[in-house]
């Protein structure tokens, strides 16, 4: 924008200014809002997609809502950067998602307008029912909206709320973002269906008139309003000739609406308000909109890293060519591999081809990969019913999802020994999504379950091999975790070889003391080992892989000759890998020193992964330090 | 029936011979099917009214497919009886439910013709899709038929299935067989969808001859059916005059029918097998149907216990006057005394307002106390959204079903530290409903959890003084599990006293052998302790209350002068509560002999309580026998 102008944005430090202007000036304040995201997110890396699709939404909320005491819940919360910067955090939003700075997803107690934290999908209906009735219990005066988008739509947690918000009769607002793209593009019934209904223009249009018409009619008086909604519904029947999902559920449905123009907006969220009940708003907007690259390829641009602000380049492609590959790339590459060998591998992703690089198979082969939009629960007991009638799926789940659909992986796989492969991507502490996001539970959660293999991959060969281990015959449910982001090994595209299920391997040999390592934490601690050994140390150095089973055979071996054990998970320590070593010391009636390093009992913020796996102590330094405190002791 | 007739059902081995009798002659294997259910579930307790209620449609869908071939899949299964005394279990059914007899679910190890495990609501449609998916893959012939009630629709999971149908355009039959009760009646915009169309009788008359008129149409050709998919809609639109949810997701919906009419509803079938792509039938269908006493009362007869098959009379009521009460009858009684005293308790239930006890405040106080449908990620949210705004929901979900809501608990309650008070009844194994039932997970995957609270009551009036204890200011996420059944304090309504977080009891002391034991385990332990001081050892027993946070206090004395310790919990041994107490003692440098006593690391299928608790050791014999092992050691 042009700097001649005055800028408006910089008069609004929270909604109440935003609130005094007139409602014409909100297209400049939405033109520079959009200008700030773009500036900010060029330089320092974060979801640019959906804030920009939602910035006129946001400044039309919180101009006809009287925030905070009104309540808004963003579903998902990655398209809230607007809502942030207008809600006191500009001048920190250059701090977002780092080391001690704001958060990228709303979270209450960094700001009294981020009523709900929010992160994982298809949350904000049930959570806004619950404040409504919390409202209303305690006679307090405000309206509460929820805005969640199209995918988050497809989410069963989502339906859950929708088949509640009638029944209660709760006096909530549903506004849906439909720009028929999650991350990747959406999928499935519910898309098809917002797909059809934006489409209809003659709908579109006639409804737009007949609301300007009813616009004024809707304070008159309550006999003239159950007019107008009998007008309404037949207006609707007639022209849109097709059933409406929301209506069927018992949620007034109104829509769809220009969700780009923030006048219109804010005039009909004004009426809105004075209509009683669950009611949902019908937006349709472009994802990226107003920053030309973003909108044409929504799916880079969704969290693009960062590029130039004026081209659209992208800039820090964090792994370049001779660079060891991300994890994910190589599970990507490495599924297809196998499928070529294997026909009965099939590849399951709920909505995240591009984040788990299913991708790869579902171009190459388009009738083995499955994406099932977000439905993390759905996709476990698809896999489950592939599995029992022979196929062996490779379901891919980040591991924060994966606990969405915990009760599918007991009950509907593993009490039924199915051989489901279970990908769990982002394993571990996951860096700038921050708490809500890191994969920190899995292993603790995983080995309680009965027939459950639980391994982890030290580096890209080893999970190319456990990936090939994963589908021989009759392996039963086996899950494989690995974390965000790039691993150690250039030269990763090795032939195959089996791994023995349960066995560990030996990365050095010694006897003043033994790290056990699961996963990619072997690589931090086999630094550390490094430096020990320039001390003098003899340091012994174990790869765990399976945490179930154990390489009980190493493990004797280990605790008979050396009594000073630190294990290293990139997991909660409570109920982990540590403590899974401390129940075989138990059970054998060995006696060691054991120091468990992890992730401790409490929620870890965002940063990189180095700064977090620091905070947590189990990074090459913290390993060393705890070696050398062991050592000493 | 009487016995002058021949008998139908005698014939029938498996499905095979129900093929070749004539269709004329299925409404009298019905009335046979149906005696026999009657007959065997008054004398061995089970699920009688969801039996009985899909009797017609189990004859007919056996009778129009070819199973095995063809897959069944039950979804929930407790209304699986007739179909197991139709594949071949008619001579095993009085074992039903008893220890080393035949599951009271489909279980496929049992019978080829119980295609998928159930258990869990809401899993029928996505693994019947994953099924669909596997057939085509491998080219195989077969036809695969979900059923699923009306209550089970309201699962998020049923949705993610539904909307994911559409999308794959899978060969597969829905059957929703609408009774509108799920235990209890259910509730929500689905129900009210359901009841809507089910009602509309002059659309269900005219729909019934179109159907009959275009049936044969069908096997025409690709044009005729195209055309007829055309005409049945608009016949749909123009008298239905309502809009269809699952067509909305495009889901072919057909009926509503009569699930009583077993002729009419095998034609249906029959015809239903040519038509490809996904599709519904919507039946309508009595719970407990043809005895008497069970459609009048259809909560009561789900699962009535021993009843008197002439006149109703339900015989065996497990808790009587002067006998203890039921744990979650303490709990039902104990949150409205609570929520008289505090107006901002509310109580959550999904779907389980009798078996939680909750209709008692359901009743007293119906704006505070919310039945949300089979919903329990919603339960969770939506209890969530209540605590942000500042009140203490009581949320009360079998321990079983909480792990479909393990996302919700992390991210949404205990990430935010918000008080949600989790009362996970069904702790522990929970006898004749087996494996799929079992709530033996919940302390491993709770104690996982920053900020949560894990406790364990080990009577009533334990339970009453925690569940007072948790409402009390700024608690955060308070979980607290007690088993099915009864306690055994009669005399349990006593004051309310608060029990200080992280505080065990000192039951015996003594300095041979510890006991450490959590919840209902340690009535087992104290027998044993009584059987061991008899024999002059000097045992010591806590009742530890809490698995988080500990009672470190009470762990150092015990530490530091006991050397044998025995762990007893009603869950899995791994990660649980005394793999608590090993990272306790590895913390804190201590030596001791443990042993662990628990749920080992297999699926423990189904008995009585005491049986099972046999079977894994930690019955008061398995607590005795271990402790003289461990004192002889």
């Amino acid at each position: 924008m042009s700097d001649s102008k005055e800028s408006l944005l910089n008069t609004i430090n929270d909604p109440s200014d935003l609130r005094r202007l007139n409602i014409e000036e909100l297209p400049y304040v939405c033109d520079e809002l959009r200008d700030f995201i773009i500036e900010q997110v060029a330089n320092n890396p974060g979801h640019l997609g959906a804030s920009l699709g939602v910035v006129e939404l946001t400044v039309a909320l919180h101009f006809s809502y009287n925030t905070p005491n009104d309540l808004l819940i963003w579903d998902v919360g990655h398209q809230a950067y607007g809502h942030k910067i207008l809600t006191g955090r500009k001048d920190q939003f250059h701090t977002n998602r780092k080391y001690n700075g704001i958060s990228g997803f709303p979270k209450p107690s960094e700001s009294e307008y981020d009523s709900f934290g929010v992160g994982h999908s298809s949350t904000s209906i049930s959570a806004a029912l619950g404040m409504a009735v919390a409202a209303k219990q305690k006679k307090e005066n405000r309206k509460i909206v929820a805005v969640i988008g199209d995918g988050a739509m497809t989410g069963g947690m989502a339906f859950e709320g929708l088949n509640n918000a009638a029944v209660n009769n709760s006096d909530v607002l549903i506004v849906l973002n439909d720009n028929n793209m999650a991350i990747d593009p959406i999928v499935g019934g519910v898309s098809n269906y917002l797909l059809n209904i934006s489409k209809s223009k003659s709908y579109n249009r006639l409804k737009k008139d007949v609301w300007n018409a009813l616009g004024r009619i809707y304070k008159v008086g309550r006999k003239t309003r159950r007019l107008v909604q009998k007008t309404e519904g037949a207006i609707k029947a007639a022209i849109l000739k097709e059933s409406n999902l929301f209506e069927s559920l018992g949620i007034r449905y109104f829509g769809p609406v220009d969700g780009h123009d923030v006048v219109y907006l804010s005039k009909v969220l004004n009426d809105l308000k004075d209509i009683p009940g669950p009611k949902l708003l019908h937006i349709i907007t472009k994802k990226g909109k107003g920053f030309k690259q973003a909108e044409i390829n929504q799916t880079a641009f969704h969290a693009p890293g960062k590029f130039d602000k004026n081209t659209g380049e992208i800039l820090d492609c964090e792994c370049a060519l001779n660079k060891p590959p991300k994890f994910q790339d190589v599970f990507g590459n490495t599924i297809v591999e196998l499928a070529g060998k294997n026909e009965k591998i099939v590849g399951v992703t709920p909505a995240m081809p591009t984040g788990s690089s299913l991708n790869i198979m579902m171009e190459k082969m388009p009738d083995r990969a499955f994406d099932v939009g977000i439905a993390e629960q759905h996709a476990v007991t698809f896999s489950a019913g592939m599995a029992k009638q022979g196929l062996v799926p490779f379901c891919n789940i980040y591991s924060t999802f994966m606990q969405r659909s915990y009760d599918q992986v007991i009950h509907d796989v593993a009490i039924q020994n199915l051989n489901v492969v279970f990908c769990l991507d982002r394993g571990g502490l996951v860096g700038a999504d921050g708490a809500t996001h890191h994969g920190v539970f899995d292993i603790a959660y995983m080995r309680n379950i009965p027939n459950m293999t639980v391994a982890a991959p030290m580096d890209e060969i080893e999970l190319r091999n456990l990936m090939y281990t994963a589908q021989q015959k009759n392996m039963g449910p086996f899950s494989i975790r690995y974390p965000r982001g790039c691993g150690c090994k250039v030269d990763w595209r090795k032939d195959f070889e089996p791994t023995e299920v349960g066995t560990g391997r030996t990365l050095t040999e010694g006897n003043d003391l033994a790290f056990l390592t699961i996963g990619t934490t072997g690589i931090n601690a086999s630094r550390a080992v490094k430096s020990l050994q320039k001390e003098g140390y003899n340091i012994a150095h174990y790869d765990m892989r399976f945490v179930k089973p154990f390489d009980e055979k190493l493990l004797h071996e280990v605790f008979k000759k050396i009594k000073k054990i630190i294990t290293v998970e990139d997991g909660v320590i409570q109920g982990g890998f540590g403590s899974a070593v401390l129940e075989f010391m138990s059970e054998n009636k060995y006696e060691a020193e054991i120091v468990r390093l992890g992730v401790p009992d409490r929620f870890i913020e965002h940063g990189t992964t180095d700064e977090l796996q620091r905070e947590c102590g189990f990074d090459q330094k913290g390993i060393y330090k705890a070696a050398i405190d062991l050592l000493s002791s």
